[in-house]
């Protein structure tokens, strides 16, 4: 299922996008796409039957704002240099367990919505992402049970990234990450069931209109059942929790100088295979 | 006004420390203790005034645990080697500028709740910091605006670390600082009015009733204001965001080798002037 939110900022209401593209109106049986709902099996089986029965009423498209998928997000946790190419454009070898920051939730929008380019800032920079979306609470997996069993769904994910602030800027990378509207999720939280291999999936980015990004999920480094297990020996991740996975090559940071980073008035656009596309307006903070 | 949540796990209810040391209810008129109460001027009076016509019921604290006092806690920024002491001891150089980095909000758990030796850990260690509850939105702020008028109020903040997986494990410290339960916080959140200083507090931690940390935020390199501000560059602060202000020295990290690093049945207690104490017994995960 594409499971997805749409309404103004803050007041979304569920919704499902069928098999024909018609949106479909979810809060006649859900409150909302949740940690909650994704961990309630029940739930998404109604929603699922009501679907197949064509018992939801279509809601108009025209004009929607489309909002993250999903509400109350715990976390998210984001996975650093997970793809060779990546690794490599930025100079720095691959590294040998996976890189773990943080991108704070209050830092999620809509995949359509604006994003603002901070005061000062002279390095905003793209990368396009799959997000996990944790469905059950995971927790020191052992090697004998499925991490992928652990994730309800998966969506496309921009993790915006201030390449002074991250590293020029004295400590970890979290100050780079975590400016107002960095982190575009969505528009759809596609269910694990229409995704059945996370390690097939290309990831492409534009900015203007020109391809930056063009990689594959099968170039990451530590592959998504991997990354669940091995931060689940460090934290214990939640339904609603969010993993970023990664970007693959093709940044401005990578690139030679004059780097084109961003500034108002550029067009990121973004697309996962199976997971819908992506469009940003770049705006000043 | 010293205000908490007391009851069992995920079901307290708001409640208020008075001026004799009885605990008051406030469930009667308000919902709980989070960001929206914080930024609501009226209802924080509404408390006040109850409180001093003597209208909030009695509460027996008698076997009753203490949550974190506040709910919903958006995200928790801490700031890295913010004493002179500490920087010293770590063989770190003081920081030109605050080091950032995060605990996620489901780290946080009460006062004296259990605290979990992490599986596999060797190097749970310890820390105890004033942590600083934001109560309006800060953004941005500039050099003419007063940093702390955007606090609500102070608390103890345990930020249990694992040097291990903060240092050793690659990557940012985000690994070590957020497993489960290392984020004790509270007995009580001190309203703003109550700590005229808040750089003229003795912070205390003891380890088995031995004392290892006995500092003054006077020493902190970024007092709580410039820490405000300063973040207030890189993202947004909402009520109910919650800074840890870093820890003065005396942590098992700087000690001799061999480094007295926290195990199972050690029992960590917590003290900073006017906040109130802390006790954890530390139990394996």
């Amino acid at each position: 299922m594409k499971l997805l939110r749409v309404g103004t900022s803050g007041a979304e209401r569920p919704a499902l996008l069928d098999g024909d593209g018609t949106l479909r109106d979810l809060s006649g049986i859900v409150t909302d796409i949740d940690g909650e709902l994704l961990a309630d099996a029940s739930a998404l089986a109604r929603i699922r039957a009501a679907a197949q029965a064509g018992e939801l009423p279509a809601l108009a498209a025209d004009g929607l704002r489309t909002g993250p998928p999903l509400a109350r997000i715990g976390k998210v946790v984001c996975i650093g240099l997970n793809y060779h190419d990546h690794a490599a454009e930025t100079g720095a070898e691959a590294p040998k367990e996976p890189v773990v920051f943080f991108k704070a939730a209050d830092t999620v929008v809509g995949p359509n919505d604006t994003v603002l380019v901070p005061r000062r800032s002279r390095k905003t920079d793209w990368e396009v992402e799959l997000a996990v979306v944790i469905g059950r609470t995971a927790r020191y997996l052992e090697d004998d049970e499925d991490p992928l069993s652990y994730v309800a769904g998966y969506a496309i994910s921009h993790d915006v990234s201030e390449r002074e602030f991250q590293i020029e800027r004295g400590g970890t990378w979290d100050k780079g990450k975590n400016c107002e509207t960095f982190n575009p999720l969505g528009p759809w939280l596609v269910t694990a069931d229409e995704v059945p291999d996370p390690q097939a999936l290309s990831l492409r980015l534009w900015v203007n209109g020109e391809l930056k990004q063009n990689g594959s999920t099968a170039d990451q480094i530590f592959p998504v059942a991997e990354v669940v297990r091995y931060v689940s020996q460090f934290m214990t991740l939640y339904p609603g929790d969010v993993i970023n996975t990664g970007t693959p090559a093709g940044v401005a940071m990578g690139q030679p100088e004059p780097k084109p980073y961003l500034r108002a008035g550029d067009v990121v656009e973004l697309e996962v295979e199976g997971l819908g596309r992506q469009r940003q307006d770049l705006k000043d903070a």
